[in-house]
């Protein structure tokens, strides 16, 4: 079925035209409503940014049990789902995640679909929203999943890299703020055993200086020492990488936790914006590859 | 830390001033990057269809091991997920499906996300496609997906019923006429022994009469006795039903296989057009409930 | 010079292929930035309105001695570079205008420059600034233009009938609200001696009925008499009309000063909504013919 | 009248809330057709350009007996209403003007009228046409209009100082294609006698060096030496001139005839692309200062 699915097409191309004619003829009648159909050719020369974002996430976080302030589960699902649509966008070549959005960049030379912004919207969202159903089980194990998220998605684009690093860094702020509301306001609830609305008002016109105090003169937590993941959230970037086992380079998607703020990214990974070839991005020596490119090195 | 999400969002609302100029002035550098998106409001008063559309079936049906020309796991796994989509937008009042692509109509007067185009074409593509993995292996069974597929979506509006109707017809005789095609080309193949190639030459430029007629004389096929759901495709509509068990009615989405061309589906199915309530659907006494049907009356 | 602005595009199509190739060498190199330009075809199937309206004309009427509350040369004016733009735009057929705006409605299957908004909203606007400027002596005689006036012009869809009728009673209904507005307020002026600032006090909070009161109760006015060309603005429409001269029919831009909410105006001129031929449009036998007939029948 | 034309909107905002109900309800009933309208913010930080171009200017200029190639006085012409365009608009930071078009760049921080495209389209635009006509006079004296041109105009967004380099660029190259023909095709008629046909076809399939050795060979004309307000078009820039008269600088309108293409206007006037401050512009001693430019300084 599927197979053919386009056939009609095609098939117009090859028959002699009285056939074709004939042929049309059914359909004809109704086809002029494909003129009611519009273009949408994003600006040339400006990068693409794509944003999702879950719909109703609250709900289905608790539904779904996801621990407090911070689900590793729910941010290496989010990973994997975003690394696989990287994977089949070559384009792409930086995205970033946090709680339940990801932002995927297509570089601002790119004319795949044509620049339709629709087909790029449409496409990678369709991806990732199936990927985060396809690849549940191995990251939530027991936890079944119990309905079918959803996800938006929009295009934006951004004249200059100026533009685009502020916006990452936009993302990436955000997180931060969220991450420190976050994490003070759980911790109040957890170890200090209020409650929401205790805890709510508490933190209710502080600044980012009084939490890390509230934590660490309450709770003797450092914020600072809090996970890379949490605090950044994750980047994902395709670069060569070694694989250990059989020593060869591989082209991969590799996750950071880092500031993407300042310039040190952007001179390291100057590929970016300079719309230059894959680099190789080299491990410490003793560091522990992550999982998500272990699975990607089939080891 | 999904729940907590949008918290910076609101939790600004209820902050002293001071403490609201304090915080933002950390994010506040970046935000104008919020100034590149765009509004997309869809024209009032118009029907909105929504249609999806497979990336690449053919090689995912491939994969798959879809029965040719026409695979019921494949068409009831569409339905169900176009099943749930439809029931999560109370604003869907007739959704169409054949083949790997589905469209959805909004009712003209919706205002459902401000009838904001992305919003819609986007949750709707997601929803879809989540659900399509969900699903997958209460039709496929021992068939396991082996990777996510993508679904691309669109917006296009109708200012006229007539409009609307006539999209939606040219869509069926779309089905049909691709139906006609894959089933001679199949039979061809599976019961006459010819490649592919031969196949399609057979059937170069030839009218639907001829393909009636080869299917009847050379193998005994009547195609006016082929199911009517390989021929008609796929109509979603929402309907109050009987439960038998319960002797309750209850508000059912109910797939139907039937012709939407003519003007009597309009006429019995009033409610749609006039965007009336929802109305009863009476089945035949002996009828065999649809599973779809009996699965939302959780027999 | 400009007779041959184009000789370049039609050139092309002209010369040997080689010729092609290296004359156009020389522009190729800077000929991509044509892709930045966007499409805009309009919706079909619904009504367009052109709605083009004067910039800073409180400033306008006062340096040229606007008579308040209406000026008859002002008014007689707008009414001849509307009948221009519609002389000339056959699918225009019906325009509506009041003060400094004008509504210039296409019929709905119009396929006029493929539909392009912006092709339609800029040489509507365009010829009707040009005009403006042209036909200023013919009105304003001794009263010299002082300098080039602007209007600005926007493109908006109707789905259906009723859609464009609200639209129509919706300036309609606004130049009735003005226009008693405006002729309280100068009359209190004018004839009762109030400054500005006394007049705007006294009006406001009031009702309608209460400026009606005031007019016929402090100055005798009855509004209901004042004339129907400032109560109901101009709406132009084709015609077909005796030339009492020759006594031949001649398809005429008729001005017409009356309710255009009520049924009566439609069901009377019903070739606008149906889309129909021109119509004979009779005067009173003794009605004196108007200007712009006139000058149109070279009388 | 049309001073007080916005009045009802002004006026609402004043009365009190039962008068506003009351008075709304007349028009409440209509104004939902607002909603019909869209929106049309064009990107930030993009250069944006409004290219307008004459409307059937073939048969405008055979009806006003333009001289062939160029008219000076329409060239002149043009120059003046883009002069008062530029000068009504100031965040116009150049205009390149040739045969019946003229481009106006917006620096690309403007944040006139919100940056909405149709606003700044059509005002431009019409601004542009009432001025046509306005000065129409001014160039072509005895030469009177016969009747009021009209012209297009369009938006364009440059994401970068490049693209909107090349933009320009590939104006002046078009008027320089155009110009090389059209001076040797109206040399082949005027001075060698051929007619249209016969100097269509002699210049069929020909290289730019063919034309500028047929013009030399054959008519004694090296097209170097032709007028480079014909070979280069007009570009206005807006610097500080000095008023021989006065001996006071004054922000002023100039038309320079030059190459743009190359970097050297660009260092000279780095300005334009640097969005700085307005600077001198010093003519050589004893150049006739332009009358465009007497006009402004009131000499």
């Amino acid at each position: 079925m599927f197979s053919f699915f386009k056939i009609s097409r095609l098939f117009y191309n090859n028959i002699p035209h009285k056939v074709l004619h004939t042929t049309k003829m059914a359909k004809s009648k109704f086809e002029y409503v494909r003129n009611f159909e519009t273009e949408d050719r994003l600006l040339p020369n400006c990068w693409i940014v794509i944003r999702i974002d879950g719909r109703d996430f609250h709900k289905f976080s608790k539904k779904h049990n996801f621990k407090k302030p911070n689900d590793n589960r729910a941010i290496d699902l989010m990973n994997h789902a975003a690394m696989k649509v990287m994977d089949d966008f070559k384009d792409i070549s930086i995205a970033y995640g946090q709680s339940d959005e990801y932002s995927f960049v297509l570089r601002k030379n790119t004319e795949i679909y044509n620049r339709r912004g629709t087909k790029l919207m449409t496409y990678i969202n369709s991806l990732f929203s199936s990927s985060y159903v396809f690849y549940w089980g191995e990251y939530f194990k027991e936890e079944k999943l119990r309905y079918p998220p959803a996800f938006d998605s929009r295009a934006v684009l951004y004249p200059t890299d100026e533009n685009l690093r502020d916006y990452l860094s936009w993302r990436q702020a955000d997180c931060h703020i969220n991450n420190l509301y976050n994490t003070t306001f759980w911790t109040l609830i957890n170890k200090g055993g209020l409650t929401n609305r205790e805890a709510e008002q508490k933190l209710c016109g502080t600044f980012s200086s009084d939490k890390n105090e509230l934590l660490f003169s309450e709770f003797g937590i450092n914020y600072n020492n809090e996970p890379e993941i949490f605090k950044k959230g994750t980047i994902l970037l395709r670069k060569k990488v070694l694989n250990p086992k059989s020593q060869k380079n591989k082209t991969t998607i590799i996750p950071l936790h880092e500031d993407l703020i300042g310039d040190k990214f952007w001179e390291k990974h100057s590929e970016i914006l300079n719309i230059g070839a894959t680099t190789f991005y080299e491990y410490p020596e003793d560091f522990d590859l992550p999982y998500l490119v272990l699975r990607q090195l089939n080891i």
